[in-house]
C-alpha cells in the first residue's frame, strides 16, 4: 500500500472542500446569518491541512487498484467528516452522528434526513445541504482529475471506483477530456433547470437548492413537505422532467454532443429506462386514479413519484406511503432498479438489470436447445465474461450487505416494512422509504448504531460497494 | 417435442396416484368416515386413465431435456389436480381453488393452509394432507424410476429436474440404485420418528401425520395451533431434531451407509448448514430470552422455530410473529437460505448460498490482488463454470419471479410484510410467513388470483424453477 499517495489525494480533497465551503459563506453574508462563520472556519482548517498534505508531491507515484479503492473510500469519509462540522459546531444539528448522517446523505445524493423540521435551519445551512448533493452527484475525485495537472496512469482507477455503473470511463481514452465534457453537460442542465423554475415564479434561492437536489438526484427538500410546497403543475412538472433527464446515462448526451444522434437514440439502456418509467407510471396511475378523482392529477403525481424513486432522487409531492400496496410495491421495485449507469442516480442500475435478465433468458433458452450458441449483447456489443462476473459479484455483495443491514437495524424493533425500506432507501441512495421511513417521516428515531449502519450503506451504495468493502477487508491492509 | 412419451409418463403418474389414494381409504375405514368414498372414487378414475395412457409403450423413446422439464412440470400439476378432488368433492374444502392450493401446498411440502380450522376435517382428509407431504418430499418421478423397468437414457433428465439443489443425481451412476438407497433412508428415518414420538405418548395417527410432515419438510399441522398442541419438551424436541436431520443433504447419510464416515463428517454444506442453525438459535435465544423468563425455554422454542424455518418445514410451537423484529428478521433470512441441496427441504439451498459467497469473496480478493489466480471449490472439488452459470441463472429467475409475485399479490392490498413473507413462505415451500400470513393466520383471505400465483410459486419452488418456467415459455412449444 502506497500510503503517501493516498495522503496526497486526501490533501487535494481537503483543498477542494475548503473551496466548496465558500458559497455557503456568501449565502450567509447575503442573509446576514451568524452561523456562516463556521463555514469560513472549517474552510480555513481544511485549506490548512490540505496545504500541508499537498505541499510536496510524493516521489513514488505507484498507484494500483488497491490504492484507488482505498483513496476513494477515505476521500468520501474525510469529505463527510469536515462537511458535517458546520452543522455540528453551529448547534443547528446538535448530535454529531446526526450531522454526519445528514452530510453523508447529502454527498451520496441520498436525501434521507434526520431533521424533523428543516425549515428552522438557517439559509446557509440549507444551501450547504443541497450543495453537497450537487458536489456528490458527479463525484469529487473525477472533478479533481479534470482540473488538476496530476500525471500518472492511476486516474482510471479512481474514476472506475467512483463512477456509478459498470460502463463509464470508457467514453474517450483521455479521462480529463471526458470529465470536462461531463461537467459541462451537468452544469448546463442544472442552469437550465434553475432558469425554467424561476420562470415559473420560484425564487433564486429555492430554484438553486432544488436544482442541486435534482441534478445530483439527491432529494433534500428545503420545505418540510418537500415538493408538495410548490403546488404548481408547472414547477413540479419541470422537476419531473429534469429528474428523468439526470437519470439517463450521460453517454447519451455525450453522443448527441459529438454528433452521433442515431447511436444516442438507440441506447438500449436509456430505452429500457424510459420503458420501465412509462409502464410504472401507467400502472400506478390506474391504481391510484380513484384517490385523486382526476386522471391528470393521478398521472402527474404518479409520474413525479416514479421519476423521483427510479432516479433515486427522493423528492415527493404527496405522501405515497398512503397509496395502495400495489403502487407502493412498484415503487419498492424501482428503488432497487435505480437509474442508468453513468448518470448521477443510484440503485443497482438499469444496465445491470438488463444484462442479468438477458443472461437468465439465454440460459433458459440453452436448457431447451442445449446445442444453440448465443452471445450476450448490450448496446450491440458482446458482454465480456469479466463484466458478467463482476455484475454477479456486485449482486452477491449487494445482497449480503442488504441482509446484514436490515438485521442490525431491526434491533431497533421497528416493523419489517420500515427496516426493509429504510435500508433500501439509504443503500440505493434514494431518501424516503415506506412506513416509519416514509416521505412524511424522518430518520431521527433510529438508534445511533442504525444510523452508522445506514451511513455505511449510503457510502457503499454511492461508491458501488467495492471501495467501502475493501476499506474494511483485512487483506487490503496486509503487507504483500 | 415428443408428446407421446410425456403422456406415457403422465399415465404412470396417475397409476401412482391411484395407489397413493388407498391409505386414506384405510384410514376412513378405521374411523368409519363416509368421506373416504371419494378417495376410492378418485383412485379408480386415476387408475382408469392411467391404464389407458400406459397400455402401450411409445415406439419413439426420444427424451431430451425439454421433454424432461415439461413432463416434470405437468406431472406435478396432474398429481395436484386429482389430489385436490377428494377435498373438493367431499365439500370439506368447498372452493376448488382452495382445494388445489391445499394439495399443492401438500405435495410441494410447503404447508401453507387456507383452512381457518383444520380440526373440523375428517381423519382421512387430515391423513391425505400430511401424506402428500411425504409423497412430495422425495419426488414422485424419482419414485417411479426406482420401481419401474423403464429403459432409455432419459431418467437423468427427470431426476435432474425434480431433485432439490444443484448437486444431486451424481451419487452413483445408476439412477435406480441411488433412488432405492435414498428411499430406504427416507423410510427408515420416518419410521424412527414415528416410534420415538409414540414412546413420548403420542397416538399412532398423530405420530404418522406429524412424521410425514417432518420427513417431507412440509409442515401441515393436524391441530389449529400446530405443534404448540403437544406441550412437551420431549415431543417438540424430537421433531426439532428430525427436522434438522431431514434438512441435511442425503449424500451425507449415503456416505455413512457406504462406510465413508470421514467424508460425511467433512461435508462442507452440512457443516455450513449446522453452523447457520447454531448461530441463528444463539442470536434468537438471546433476543427472546426476556419474553420466556427461562433460558432453556427460550432456547427450546428458538431451536424449534429455526429448524422449522431453515428446513422449510413450517411447524410452530409459538406465534413467532409476536417475537422482536430482530428474531423475525433472522427467520426471514433463513426462509431464503433453505435447507441443504439433496434434502427434502426447499429454499435457495445452503450449497448455492455457500458457492455464491465464495464467488463474491474470490472476486473481491482479485480486486486487491489482480494477478492471483484462485479456483473456487466446494467439498474440495473445483466448481465448474457451468455450475456457476446455472446458479446465477437460478438466482436471476428466482428474483424475477419473486418480485412479480409480490407485486401481483399486493393487489389484494394487504401490508408489505404480509405480501413479502407470504411469497417468501410459498416460493421457498415453508408455509407460514409473518403478519397476515403468520403462523397464527391462514391463506384463505387472499384473492383467487393471489392463490393461483402462490400455487405457481409453490410448484416453481419445489421443482427448482426451470420446469415451471419452461412449461410457460413459448419457445418450448415451438416446432424446431
Amino acid at each position: 500500500m502506497n500510503k503517501k499517495i493516498i495522503i496526497y489525494v486526501l490533501g487535494w480533497i481537503l483543498n477542494m472542500e475548503a473551496l466548496f465551503m465558500l458559497p455557503p459563506c456568501v449565502v450567509a453574508l447575503i442573509y446576514s446569518e451568524a452561523s456562516g462563520i463556521w463555514f469560513l472556519a472549517v474552510s480555513l482548517v481544511c485549506g490548512g491541512i490540505g496545504f500541508l498534505c499537498t505541499r510536496k508531491k510524493p516521489s513514488n507515484m505507484v498507484f494500483f487498484a488497491k490504492e484507488g479503492f482505498v483513496s476513494v473510500a477515505l476521500s468520501w469519509i474525510v469529505l463527510s467528516f469536515f462537511g458535517a462540522l458546520p452543522f455540528y459546531l453551529s448547534r443547528e444539528i446538535p448530535l454529531f452522528e446526526d450531522a454526519m448522517f445528514e452530510v453523508i446523505s447529502g454527498f451520496t445524493t441520498t436525501g434521507a434526513s434526520i431533521l424533523p423540521d428543516v425549515e428552522v435551519l438557517s439559509k446557509c445551512m440549507l444551501f450547504w445541504r443541497s450543495f453537497t448533493h450537487w458536489i456528490g452527484g458527479m463525484g469529487v475525485l473525477v472533478f479533481i482529475l479534470s482540473i488538476l495537472p496530476l500525471a500518472g496512469g492511476y486516474n482510471m482507477y479512481i474514476m472506475k471506483a467512483e463512477s456509478p455503473g459498470p460502463s463509464v470511463g470508457k467514453l474517450v481514452p483521455r479521462v480529463r477530456t471526458t470529465a470536462k465534457i461531463l461537467y459541462g453537460i451537468y452544469l448546463f442542465m442544472t442552469a437550465l433547470e434553475v432558469v425554467l423554475l424561476m420562470i415559473g415564479g420560484m425564487s433564486l434561492f429555492d430554484s438553486l437548492t432544488i436544482s442541486f437536489g435534482t441534478a445530483g438526484t439527491g432529494g433534500f427538500g428545503i420545505k418540510n413537505n418537500s415538493m408538495a410546497f410548490y403546488d404548481s403543475y408547472y414547477l413540479q412538472g419541470i422537476v419531473t422532467v429534469f429528474m428523468i433527464l439526470f437519470g439517463v446515462n450521460f453517454n447519451v448526451y455525450y453522443l448527441f454532443l459529438t454528433r452521433h444522434p442515431k447511436e444516442a437514440f438507440y441506447s438500449e439502456e436509456a430505452r429500457a429506462y424510459l420503458g420501465i418509467i412509462g409502464i410504472s407510471i401507467l400502472l400506478i396511475t390506474v391504481n391510484i386514479y380513484r384517490g385523486f378523482g382526476s386522471v391528470f392529477a393521478a398521472f402527474h403525481h404518479a409520474a413525479f413519484q416514479v421519476a423521483s424513486i427510479i432516479t433515486t432522487t427522493g423528492y415527493s409531492t404527496v405522501d405515497f406511503d398512503l397509496w395502495p400496496e400495489f403502487s407502493k410495491g412498484i415503487l419498492v421495485v424501482l428503488m432497487f432498479i435505480g437509474a442508468c449507469a453513468g448518470s448521477t442516480g443510484g440503485g443497482i442500475k438499469v444496465s445491470r438489470v438488463v444484462i442479468l435478465l438477458k443472461a437468465v433468458k439465454k440460459e433458459l433458452d440453452s436448457l431447451i436447445h442445449p446445442r444453440s450458441v448465443k452471445v450476450l449483447k448490450l448496446e450491440g456489443k458482446p458482454i465480456e465474461h469479466q463484466v458478467m462476473r463482476s455484475i454477479n459479484t456486485f449482486l452477491g455483495a449487494y445482497i449480503v450487505i442488504f441482509i446484514c443491514s436490515v438485521l442490525i437495524v431491526s434491533l431497533d424493533n421497528f416493523d419489517f416494512t420500515t427496516n426493509f425500506t429504510a435500508i433500501a432507501a439509504t443503500f440505493n441512495n434514494i431518501g424516503p422509504g415506506l412506513a416509519g421511513a416514509g416521505p412524511a417521516k424522518n430518520f431521527s428515531l433510529f438508534s445511533p448504531l442504525s444510523k452508522y449502519i445506514m451511513m455505511f450503506d449510503m457510502l457503499a451504495g454511492r461508491l458501488e460497494i467495492f471501495p467501502m468493502l475493501l476499506l474494511f477487508a483485512p487483506s487490503t491492509w496486509k503487507k504483500s
